[in-house]
């Protein structure tokens, strides 16, 4: 049984096995620097769908077919999937999983939703709630561009600290039973907000949750940066990156040598166009099962701790004047059990 | 250590407590049959605030703090809490919740929502995965009608199978140690989409998840119908209660006399002119925790078996000619323990 220490970081007593993971990308992140690592990158920003919708859908459920496909197993062999997605009323999941006849438990943390979603898999598997249990997420630039900012045909000139919303999916199965990559520990996440107002700086507005579940996870587990080779954030990008070091300097926490973050990696931000870096669910998704868990998985990288933040707003929340409430969990995962 | 039994349904081992529980409800839910339960009623709209959605968060803001108030609890004694609404982004919740500082788990599962949430805060506490979780959720007339339908001051008319969705809230406080009523087993349910395309019928589109969850929570526990004294579906309404009524007709399974539709109870049908009943995520919660709970609590029901449904759908997905998938998640509530 796993243990709770102090009030929101969980202790996995077994180390449940990430035990498959695929990662599909679109177009622009096919032509990025992490292009290598992705399962499969498509061009057609429809994914053979008829709306932009239905593909990120597509997307959804093409990523976690792969997952299952690498895990061999079927759907029939899953207990459950935690997923959810940046659309409203998440319908990139509902709609690319509806086939799929697994028991679902929808969940909502925008960008941090894979990490949200990875807690709750390994959680259930460390407890022997469900032999498989499956996390996914998925981001559509196009998606998100219309329903977040302005319909696409405006070509609306974009902010420096605006980010670039990742076309990507990632799926993980996390099982009681399998090799490494193991989950070791996490820490949930509590709401912060700042007042932070301009919704083209998401970053500054999620930094805060970022510092605070770091500064948690490492306290609750007496660890210091140096224990992992990478602290990853989902994407804070530029500007909320460098909010981040500022926070934790406070608090005499160093991550500037091992810190990554998802939304810088994912695209050459001067080549492509992409001001303060990506973001969306599937950014921090897709790179976690491209580049991490492989990695981890073949014993190059050793200890990560993989921190995807989500930026708690709506289109009427931001028109309405509100500030933007930030969240982010931490998951460490690990190459060895103990 | 809950067991689970066959894939998706999860027996309890020490039957957590519903330690403390709340409701309030709007202006028409406190014309109708229920008024008398719920612990406020609020005739402003606005409940004080500027927006409708900000008088949502509102909602599920004060009755969140009514049940900690009641389970004599602070905020800090709280591990987790698993809240959600159906809001863009559920910003009902997110923005009602952010002061709390409590570890924050988003779940989206439309009017689902109570029965998700209850589901994963006893299974936390059931394997002492905190000491005391929060669920909540909410939902408001004028930020539903708005969002999914038509603008307010509109006044459209409405088809005889539309639901009006209820403005209330519901929250719980689940506790490892605690009285009655306990959370004795729990079954998620799996996506059921058999091709209702009419938005104005979420009832019969949702009827199907219903059937299954029912059928599959009553084999998986070997229980029958006249185990419970109540079965209650969430907001199926008139068209598809009679519906659910068919669908489990054809296992032999017959619920008719003690089922119970939270829609159907909320308001007085001919006299408030709601059609086909009420809905929304606050419908059933607000009657579970001002009506069911208290019955338990106080020894007048024994047994209850809640089965919120969710129509996972959006005004996008119904623009783009799809149909609705259906979700619905069981708890077995008891008086006792064992």
């Amino acid at each position: 049984m796993s243990t709770v220490l102090n009030r929101c970081t969980i202790k996995m007593a077994n180390s449940p096995s990430i035990k498959a993971f695929a990662s599909i990308a679109g177009k622009k992140e096919g032509e990025g620097p992490m292009a290598a690592c992705f399962d499969k990158i498509i061009d057609d920003f429809y994914f053979g769908q008829k709306t932009f919708e239905k593909a990120e859908s597509e997307f959804q459920k093409q990523t976690i077919n792969l997952a299952l496909q690498k895990a061999k197993l079927k759907p029939e062999n899953i207990n459950f999937m935690f997923c959810g997605d940046l659309l409203n009323q998440c319908i990139g999941t509902t709609f690319g999983i509806r086939d799929l006849n697994i028991p679902f438990l929808g969940v909502y943390g925008a960008c941090s939703t894979m990490a949200e979603g990875l807690c709750l898999a390994s959680i259930f598997a460390d407890n022997s709630l469900g032999e498989n249990i499956i996390a996914a997420t998925s981001s559509h630039f196009c998606t998100a561009e219309r329903q977040f900012r302005l319909p696409l045909e405006y070509g609306g000139q974009r902010t420096p600290t605006a980010q670039w919303t990742a076309t990507a999916s990632g799926a993980v199965v996390v099982s009681q039973k399998g090799g490494a990559p193991f989950v070791r520990a996490v820490s949930i996440g509590t709401i912060f907000d700042l007042g932070v107002k301009d919704a083209n700086n998401m970053g500054a507005a999620m930094a805060p949750a970022a510092a605070n579940t770091i500064k948690q996870f490492l306290f609750d587990l007496n660890m210091k940066p140096q224990n992992f080779d990478y602290i990853i954030t989902g994407d804070l990008g530029k500007v909320g990156s460098e909010l981040l070091y500022e926070l934790l300097k406070k608090d005499n926490i160093n991550i500037v040598k091992n810190h990554r973050d998802c939304g810088l990696m994912m695209f050459s931000p001067e080549e492509q166009d992409v001001h303060a870096g990506g973001s969306g669910c599937g950014c921090s998704a897709s790179i976690l099962c491209g580049h991490f868990l492989k990695g981890l998985q073949a014993g190059s990288i050793k200890n990560i701790l993989f921190c995807a933040t989500g930026a708690l707003m709506s289109p009427t929340s931001v028109q309405q004047g509100e500030s933007i409430p930030g969240i982010c969990h931490g998951v460490w995962i690990s190459g060895t059990k103990n």
